[in-house]
């Protein structure tokens, strides 16, 4: 089969992929469309060492699987886990310690015309959504992290610091908690989508320092942080939803003063984020930049690399 | 009066200070016992810009000020707070966007004679405290709000990194939540002093990694942190305790990748406090290494930052 394939930062296309193996109790799914995340460019640049298939957000057919999957689209999480170390057992999945993460660690992603994922990783597609809306599953479970870790209540004043993908995502689903929000970015294009939902989104530089309850960044970047950190008023909360390349130097005393929270946040729930897209009541589908082939990945990464743009999906099969 | 004098990251005696003013509204306090600091020692490294007298842990006796308090022993909390801000009126008094700091930040300190707070910040002594033992209430009441900020309970494995007078203070108040506890730290002598609490104690290498629910950093360095982090599972939360000198660098995506929290913590509760030492819940009398007159400060604060070593008090005057 045909896939991408990522080795010592050189990506490629090969021709010449082996089927994924799909041991018993995984499935082999056909995928249809895949996104390219920020996560999959810092995996190219070196953020962490991968060899194998990158992509993780992904929707698809089940090819070969339990019986009740079959031919279905389906959408997967992408940490397969043990079930049985300390995390598995203790409401962490996602954090389990022989895990494997599609397309990120140990196990051979989307960028492919056929993955293999746990059967109970996957989740059925319901008709309403779009195979390009399914995509955005995982990242918009991701953005629902957020209010799994920290309450967000309707007098609660958030910022979000990043107009990009993800920042689209959050601002979407934060605004679901009727709280005060404002996110900020660089792109007036991408401040415009969000204001064409309600969502008050303006340049870096309006941003009041002491002001905000909660700040999520999702630049992923040093002057982002630093934003996100000086937003907040004394005993707020920091969530960064964003990896990083490189340490981050902060002023730790600081932190101490202020009482200040910082809370990492990672992988979300994947069955509210079918859900509200199902409701329409997050909107994905015009976040989509541009669409290649998978044969011209090479083409779709220079394209996502961009500054500026959004997202970038690679249209693999499709949906018959 | 007396006072220790710090301008330039150089203290020295000084017998020709004013009385504090004491302003309306305010009390003037006879100091008794002082407490030397970790703080104070890094305001003399110049970790912050402070030109005054410095000492924030203390009791003393109300000289002049409320009927109700005068003759009396008090401590006091050491923010002096506007009462109007938006920090103030949203129940963070301690944050005070106006704030003076009594021996940190604008106001002069208890390494003095007499010092001078609001009446609103004292709180009265009960007998069964003795003045050595009050004298540790503001750390005390720092160590306590630990638990105001995370919740712990008997089933949470916590770790205390640093077995110094924070350290000790931690541990103690960490014990009555009835946590898996251990305390690890470098000094022997402090570990059995803990051990003679009830409370688990051993060297550092001893530390599991990823084993912790919640981590306590107070040591103020660099290693501290590194090892307070590498102890805790996946979401697991970081409380840090100590304020450091110069910037500190992590890995954010490590925090992201495992969603550990971090949390700044510093100045608690006076009233539990109190009621602790009352009811010889937490011992701290026996952490006093070394006393002082006021006038050998100098000798005094050069016992305190001799490594391995604990309280270093002023014995400024006695309660007659």
């Amino acid at each position: 089969m045909i896939a991408l394939w990522l080795e010592e930062q050189q990506l490629r296309v090969r021709e010449d992929m082996p089927f994924p193996p799909a041991p018993p109790g995984e499935a082999l799914v056909r995928v249809l469309r895949a996104g390219i995340c920020n996560t999959d460019i810092e995996l190219v640049r070196g953020y962490y060492p991968y060899t194998g298939v990158p992509g993780h957000e992904f929707a698809g057919v089940v090819h070969r699987g339990p019986k009740e999957l079959e031919g279905k689209r389906v959408v997967g999480e992408i940490n397969a886990v043990c079930g049985r170390c300390a995390a598995c057992t203790s409401d962490r999945r996602s954090h389990c310690s022989r895990r494997t993460v599609l397309g990120i660690a140990g196990r051979d992603g989307a960028f492919a015309q056929y993955l293999s994922l746990p059967a109970e990783n996957l989740h059925l597609v319901p008709p309403q959504v779009s195979t390009d809306a399914a995509t955005f599953v995982e990242p918009l479970a991701a953005a629902l992290e957020i209010q799994r870790q920290v309450k967000v209540s309707a007098d609660d004043r958030v910022l979000v610091v990043g107009d990009g993908k993800l920042g689209q995502l959050i601002g979407q689903t934060l605004r679901l908690t009727g709280c005060d929000l404002l996110v900020v970015g660089r792109h007036e294009n991408k401040l415009d989508r969000l204001r064409a939902r309600g969502i008050a989104a303006s340049r870096a530089d309006s941003v009041r320092q002491c002001s905000f309850d909660l700040a999520v960044e999702c630049t992923g970047n040093a002057a982002g942080f630093a934003l996100a950190r000086k937003s907040l008023r004394p005993r707020g909360t920091l969530v960064l939803k964003s990896t990083y390349a490189g340490a981050l130097t902060l002023d730790a005393s600081d932190l101490v003063v202020d009482e200040i929270t910082l809370i990492g946040s990672r992988c979300g729930p994947f069955p509210p984020a079918l859900r509200l897209l199902a409701e329409r009541q997050v909107e994905v589908e015009g976040l989509i930049q541009s669409r290649f082939p998978l044969r011209e990945g090479l083409e779709a990464f220079a394209r996502a690399r961009e500054p500026g743009g959004l997202k970038v999906v690679l249209d693999i099969a499709d949906s018959e």
